[in-house]
């Protein structure tokens, strides 16, 4: 018997094992279980993979490069400075067309600082004496414009003064903004350029029309439509689509940020693959009210004189700074994500199995009737399924006894 | 009965259940089942595991830091500028050694430009005129160099000429490069320095070889094999290894983008994570005909005379900006990518055994027999089953109305 | 018969068929699979949902824009550039707030550069010389100041000597730091404006306090506790929670990485998302022993004399590069994953069933009676298990031949 059942056991390696299943000629259950079936199946197809792409393997490490270029003059005319021109050259900072640029719309020059004696400003609050003690030489000003001299620089000797410092004299004079000066920077264009790289899939993309014809981009304005693929953006434009009015934010200054979003379904080709732009205001957020809105900062321009003494421009200028940003996804299919996500779906089956179970065996009458057939007894071979059930019972208590 | 009924059913809370499987001696089937369960192990093993790596949870939030240098001195010799000497605090702009850089290999230099009045590039369609009507005075140039005076300028009567602009003069040159001015910087060398984390793993790792030996970053030069570690690039082998000839692109400028990669399996240990260098160019795509191509823009260098008048030098610079890029990708052994892998390979094995019993029951003969095997209750036990599926049946119906 | 049965298939469609169970009385493979049971919703509820938050879509693709503002001032005395004073406008590289920034700490001026002939530095190799031979007119000097002009200078026959060159002298004279100079620099203020984006949930958030006193931000420094959002740090602050002494690094130069890492959990709400800040020194590893530490570089300030000629000021400058790093990660409930868990961790159910099968039939006693009973032969019902298998084994090899 022995060996004649281990050949079995040998054989029954190539017998096909399936669950028994027992027919609970329950209408109820039943629908219920097909409704789960048919949920789960449609949750499947319907979310996971024709809504949220469930069968693709995606890519969002994006590479890109992005390359500016801006054209357009302007002219200001302020006592200081006199007449200007301004070029590209000289409102975009840095010049080398970056993705982070800073167009001057307003600006303030001090010209002819040398460095020498003078008062501080008093806006500096730890600037302020009333006597020379005030002011230890040497030391400096805390967020001031150089060191203390010593002495105390009054009209007269009740008023409050300013510390004399060593510094680049004379300081910038006090500034409020009534408009922007570069009233013409509204019209300025800016030149995109973006390259992208979906190193996963080495699935490359450029944001510019490809053509032979050099003038394209010189006439062309870019036109979600029209011209999707012409990445030239008049200034004032950018600023509308982000909400705002350009003139507004160039008296105080302002940050743009510029989105390009390449969301690419690789299954459909890359020419379906096309670039969004978004625009949106940085410095500020919804709630208007914050203090940290507007963008200024300093630079200089130094100069020698025939003696050789160094003097200097500072400019204190006021912008627009384009903060340029490219964020996208690839997908393509990939066998893995789709297992795990047909496999997630089986399995929920089963659980849906199992709920069916509690309500046909514990909410429906007869659910003992099916819990005996469902549940076989353990001593049941040789009985027919009537005696088996009853002997379940009996079972169900001696055995405990029995086995071990 | 009741009693000893609900002492069974808490007793067999402590019974194991398994499901009762019938053997349909079916060699066919049985051998296509264990076909589809070999499969699933071998896809779950092979793809997920060995080559997926999907037992590894992955970190592709790579934080990097770059600092770059170069080294290298050209001469140029040209009317405007005379003989020059260009180091990287000349040709390496912006100086402070970035990620993005750019190189000039050529420019164009507009010496002593003083704001003036002088006549409009022909270059520019808006500033072409035939009558001073055609040159509103006080407007702009569009895409041009200043703003009109009133005068149009010709050389006589019937030609056409372009307007009188004040501005930067005298304008900048036609211009068009016949071959890269230094000529050697083809040879000079690029430091990248590359310092990566992995903040998810607090894995962390430089490009740079280990050492105390000060003269080893002098001497040395990158080789794949030699000096892995040595992250120092002669330009010339740059655009090589990206496919162009440097000479070709220092003409009129490119884009060259220099990809660091660090893949690190960081179940092998840190050691085994090495970066790779990758070099594209990033201005023009496959398709070689594109406007796109090229890379210059203008800088200005300000000058006061002995008078204070300001004087400036415009240069166009053309050349080669790199654009040096790290993405990278640990992964660590992680339980819940396991599972989830394991699970769902599991669960597809019961996606096969269901396919199995569809191939048993409706393709094979003898499939009915399986049927009334596989599921009991309707026509199955001859002992009461007669009785038990009429039962049944009629139960079907009148349980509609019964039940609830 | 078959009319019935056909209609008995017709009406199945709606009949809850259910495995069939066999209860088996074995209270220790009962308790191991129980176990098995809870120790898989324990991982499910405690380890994927609880801990990682498998129930969340998570978004890494974090959109930043960083505006940086440098506050202070410090006084230089040396030799070449005579008493000095520096504001942000001149320590700050570049000065136009970006997120990679340089703060110059210690500096060398070589004032009024001319080009002409002189002798190149004796630190470079190539360009030492023992006769006029050695130094090919018009030949570069390799990682050298200029271009040979054919002379060898030497101070006798014997000695040897250095090529002179053509190029911009004097040269920088050897430089070895001993300190800082700008010894203020410690207490220079850095104010870091971050404004972030998830652009998959469209939450933003700024690091910004958000109130209309505007003199917040002028009196307020960073304080977990208490300024978590007032954005200010002084220099010598940064780099001791770095790690490092100030002055030791800014001597020779260094690299401070800032990171800000956003990690908000979306379902508490954006209140509950708050930024973290943390600093580390990124130009030497933990082996503190590398010569990559250190950072400077060389710019310089173009001059015109009164006859129009150039000479300029090169300032090698060292100091510390701040690198802004934003990183984050963003949570939100989402159907997708969290079935994907719940399947798989059901599926591991599955596996657990299969294990405790295997240990209840191959290592308990009484094993062999179960396997009969679970897996029930080809034509069972009305007979005894004996049999069965007895029949099963002739019919394993009688019905590959009956069955086509």
């Amino acid at each position: 018997m022995a060996g004649s059942f281990f050949k079995g056991r040998f054989l029954s390696l190539f017998d096909y094992k399936t669950e028994k299943y027992i027919v609970a000629k329950n209408k109820k259950v039943g629908v219920l279980y097909r409704l789960i079936q048919l949920s789960i199946i449609g949750y499947i197809i319907g979310w996971v993979f024709v809504s949220k792409k469930g069968y693709q393997e995606t890519d969002e490490a994006i590479q890109s490069s992005i390359i500016t270029k801006l054209k357009g003059v302007s002219v200001t005319n302020t006592t200081e400075s006199g007449l200007l021109v301004w070029g590209p050259e000289d409102y975009v900072i840095p010049p080398q067309g970056e993705a982070v640029l800073f167009v001057v719309t307003n600006f303030l020059e001090t010209p002819n600082q040398k460095l020498g004696y003078c008062a501080e400003s008093l806006k500096v609050l730890d600037g302020h004496c009333r006597e020379d003690d005030d002011c230890e030489e040497g030391k400096m000003v805390t967020a001031g414009n150089g060191i203390r001299s010593g002495r105390c620089l009054r009209k007269d000797e009740n008023s409050t003064g300013t510390c004399e410092i060593y510094g680049w004299c004379p300081i910038e004079r006090k500034f409020k903004p009534k408009g922007p000066l570069l009233t013409n920077a509204e019209n300025f264009t800016i030149y995109i350029k973006n390259f992208i790289n979906f190193p996963k899939f080495t699935f490359s993309k450029s944001n510019v029309f490809e053509t032979t014809d050099d003038s394209y981009l010189r006439k062309c304005r870019f036109d979600e439509e029209l011209h999707p693929y012409c990445p030239i953006f008049r200034l004032g434009d950018i600023t509308r689509r982000a909400g705002y009015n350009f003139q507004d934010m160039a008296t105080f200054g302002a940050s743009i940020g510029i989105m390009i979003e390449w969301y690419c379904d690789l299954d459909k080709g890359g020419s379906h693959c096309h670039p969004q732009y978004h625009f949106t205001r940085l410095d500020i957020s919804v709630s208007k009210q914050t203090i940290a809105a507007g963008f200024n900062f300093r630079h200089t321009r130094y100069f020698r004189n025939a003696a050789g003494e160094s003097y200097r421009s500072l400019f204190k200028v006021y912008g627009i700074r384009f903060n340029i940003m490219v964020h996208g996804e690839a997908g393509k299919f990939s066998i893995i994500p789709t297992l795990i996500n047909v496999g997630s779906g089986l399995a929920l089956m089963g659980a849906g199995a199992f709920f069916c179970d509690m309500v046909l065996l514990y909410l429906m009458k007869k659910g003992d009737s099916y819990r005996e057939r469902k549940f076989e007894g353990s001593k049941s071979k040789k009985s027919t399924s009537e005696e088996d059930s009853v002997e379940d019972r009996k079972g169900a208590t001696e055995q405990d006894n029995l086995t071990f």
